[in-house]
């Protein structure tokens, strides 16, 4: 029978868009029609939000990106002050990044596998990916020392993700170069999940929590709302780039309107981006257009563009083609995370 | 120009399962292929779930089906014992469910609609549907006052939910005869909402802690989390019926591994049905197949179905069934709301 | 190893819409969302065209829905004159329908076959289905023998298929009860194939071709669409009823251009209908709204409505519900084939 | 009012995959996952199929991909030797390659138009991209006038494509430099349309059949299988890209099993590619898997890969990473139309 070992060989690499140009390929899609056309105008957007010096910048994050090989893509706009702040989903800034963090890999596989051998060899399976269950749980344990050590009260995810970066700073860096948890926890930019227990820091949690019933931290998601929704008065103006839907992109359209009961007149999103492959006519959040977004007071409609696509071919496109287009050199930091230490930001 | 009460004409109402027997029309679909084959099985795996004595339920809601015109249907799972614990988008059931319980009501739409006009008009749109934002808004208001009244602590979803009910109940009812949340309430069947500030609860929640900087209450998702596992491991065994993806699937999956980690042991879910149009190929969670949840040590392989269609069509057939086939009739409620007030339950 | 036996056992049954009154059901979701109510505005148009007197109905079938259960469907609308033209693929009619009427099933399968070992038994799997390979040679083979024995001319699809239900007449009678083919040779309703060598006959024709070098028939796709006009010309008002896309689709719109080459004013669909699960981001036809339609002037925007589902559950849904409305029994057989046959006909 | 020029001001413009060196990005995809690592496979096999000497490439065409602007990334395979058959969709060969040759343009257009206007303008819209109705017109006059001077007998599509191809020549050469049909006939590669009358040329056929009533040349569909598995049978050995589903890849894949009745033993397809969004779910051909092809002994399951993604941003990709790879320059042109004109080939 085969073993672990013959699952987990081949490790996915980061794709790197500093490395390739794809300035004119995207420039020559504006002529064209159908998802070409709009990845052109997106991009284009995109690059008009890093130009437009008042604007902060949200990333949001879902689908199961990073074990894909777009870690790095995240990581260069982190660094280069192309994004302000990230809201994502729970797997992909800790059972993805915080866990390469640690120091293990995402594999390549096949979505033709046996599911029950891979489950008796402990390999996860994500659609043509594999993750060795034994290393995950690490990840998950390490979420709960973590807790363990904090001060037991409530915290937003925000706080916590801080607190993995400093974690990471404590025990030797990172084991990967490009940790996004640890890139933001250096860069000021703050990151928040939602749905924060959905995912290997939930387990932390679980085990945090049955060990100390008395007292342990908790993880309070209205404190999320609030603080991104301080951003969003802090900033003023705003664009948001979408890769996919769910909570992260719900959570971030929401804002304005929560800035809007806690302060008159809050200014919708001025740009507006997303990549996704959902279908708008089952009425799901995911899919929904932004023009709908607009009749909520969510997004202005004069800057918008949905792409229709999987992300692993158009992310590197619209990242690349903005990094490649350079107006992040003339943009200062905003250091959102700065909002929340009290500290000056620039916004 | 148009009012707003040009556009908010029709109501949404909901389908009614009871009426409608179509236990012969989905048997039919037995011999056939493609989504009708995997409807009736679904259907099949559901009543099993039912005439399985230890099989605790667990349904989980994504996509705005509630404003669809599928409030009622699970309404009467709830009802009629048909399931045992909900977990679920904030929006299904504060934005969509508490909100026809406090007298307001959907309306029919357009996906061709002006939104600007609509944003002008107060009106807000899900694809093919229309709200009025200030009634909304009264729904964000109502939930702020829940908590304004509440003990400041960490507080589970289902806990404020609980609290929801009792606050319908206290106020002479809800004004829609077909509420889950006070059905629930009524009938002790917990409801989970993993990212529970994602929705108009959280605009409460962002009032109630601004208002009350030094001392709120909080939304903690580590217990949520843990609750759920709770019930996991009390009932033991266990099937899931999901209707779209997100969130509520990925958090209901997990409970098996958490269960794990803090029993050695914890059998996967049994069963598990899922409705949905999401696709496997862009490797995100909501199309993610139950084989490869497998993989993953959550779900077993034997009793388990993915439908491919949109839930406004499919989940009345397949609910439809399982209420016409009577199994439940003979099914005991399970009452797993009781795990956390310190009573006795069945499972 | 496993024989071709073991695979092919269990038969696929054809759903029968007169033993499910789905009229309530399908009433019901006109006060819903998103599909199931364009499912009731589709149901509801269908039975407009139906009391329509002056309005000739062309349906279009796309897809492998003969293979998956849904003959007996068409077997009913054609013998209960609710459809008086039909353009389909090859496949449907020949490798599907002729095939069933030469004796043949097909059987239920897994999309989790080992393909290699279905290609080694001699077993063709469509999705979750299989045929037998060499029970689709002698359908092949048949095709050929129909060809040689007529008078070699170019032959409209219409023709040929007419001369398949006269073989089947000639040799006994079909083997199924249920024959689309056979049923519209004797209803008069006319059927259309635009790429008619694309399927099971197309072998038969190289076949036949390649035996005949020098004096065979051949089949004029050209014809195809004059004759399709002709029908357009005579009935006037139109609509059309369509499963799937593809070339069916396109076929039948476009034959409102080509009458108003032929004479001014040809009037434009009135009502048109489509079940597709098909996505119109790409560009493509299948997925291509009837608004788009209406640009080229094809089709009419008072009665068109696209309903976002898969067949097997959608079309017995739609089909059913117009059949126990009963707006057909009022209604004259059109008899189109009659135009081509020097006949008078009602329209 | 809006005029016809205000919607008809910016053309389309066609990608130039020559501009791109895109190997070294396709090349860092084949270590990430889902789409990318599909596409980077994809991009491979077809880098092999142009290494493999003895192999015959076949492209099929679906969807409206001339329109969108890919009608150069055609030319420049067919300019290059890397591609020996094209078999199409109607549209793409008539309507818009054709129609550009004979100096008409595509323009830039919404989804949200106002379809009703469009059509009373005479422009034809396609998703986002707008046609000249009246321009189309004389496209399909054209046709027409080709058939009237052509002897009266039953036409393969090749062989009238290849008269198109003439016309062109006949009267000055083609009116856009990057003409397919014009490339093709220039460098004999035969391109075939299944369903040739589904397309502007039908129109002109019509004409050409009504008025000459009695002697006309008629489109045998039938020959086009024959010629085409003709080639299947020269080149023994072959490769298939296929842009999108449809008839043409249907009908590509046939040709194996045709040549296999016309002789013991014909291989099948080595190489298989599919760039496409459709989805296997609904048992479909277009979104069949080329798995499933191989249980009807079409394709060999080694060097396949499906590639899931829209074509305008998939494509350029693919064909532009063979382009650059080079592979080409060693590779002869087959010149299959030289089988049809009696002429020896190389294959």
């Amino acid at each position: 029978m085969k073993s672990k070992k013959d699952f987990l060989k081949e490790e996915i690499k980061h794709i790197d868009i500093k490395q390739h140009n794809v300035v004119q390929l995207v420039d020559a899609m504006e002529h064209m029609a159908f998802s070409a056309r709009n990845l052109n105008r997106a991009a284009r957007i995109y690059d008009m939000m890093l130009k437009d010096k008042e604007c902060g910048i949200i990333l949001t994050l879902a689908g199961s990106i990073f074990s894909a090989g777009l870690k790095r893509v995240v990581y260069d706009l982190v660094m280069n002050n192309m994004v302000d702040a990230i809201v994502s989903t729970g797997a992909i800034m800790v059972d993805q990044d915080f866990f390469e963090a640690l120091g293990f890999k995402h594999y390549i596989g096949s979505p033709f596998s046996d599911d029950n051998l891979l489950r008796e060899l402990h390999i996860d399976r994500i659609y043509d990916t594999y993750i060795d269950e034994d290393e995950l749980r690490i990840c998950d344990e390490t979420c709960g020392k973590i807790a363990d050590s904090l001060e037991p009260r409530p915290y937003s995810s925000r706080e916590f993700i801080w607190e993995m970066g400093k974690y990471l700073e404590d025990h030797g860096g990172p084991k990967a170069e490009d940790s996004v948890v640890f890139a933001a926890f250096k860069k000021n930019v703050p990151i928040f999940v939602p749905a924060f227990s959905d995912c290997s820091a939930g387990f932390g949690f679980v085990m945090h929590q049955t060990q100390n019933p008395a007292k342990h931290l908790s993880i309070d998601s209205a404190k999320d709302f609030l603080e991104l929704t301080q951003i969003k008065l802090k900033s003023n103006e705003t664009g948001i780039f979408m890769i996919g839907g769910g909570v992260p992109k719900n959570f971030t359209q929401d804002i304005v309107v929560a800035a809007d009961i806690l302060k008159e007149d809050a200014p919708m999103h001025k740009y507006a981006v997303q990549i996704t492959v959902a279908d708008e006519r089952d009425g799901a959040l995911s899919g929904s257009t932004l023009k709908e977004a607009s009749s909520w007071g969510k997004v202005e409609t004069t800057f918008e563009q949905m792409v229709y696509g999987e992300a692993t071919v158009v992310f590197p496109l619209v990242a690349g083609y903005a990094y490649h287009k350079g107006s992040w050199k003339e943009r200062k930091p905003k250091e959102f995370q700065k909002i929340f230490s009290g500290e000056n930001i620039i916004a």
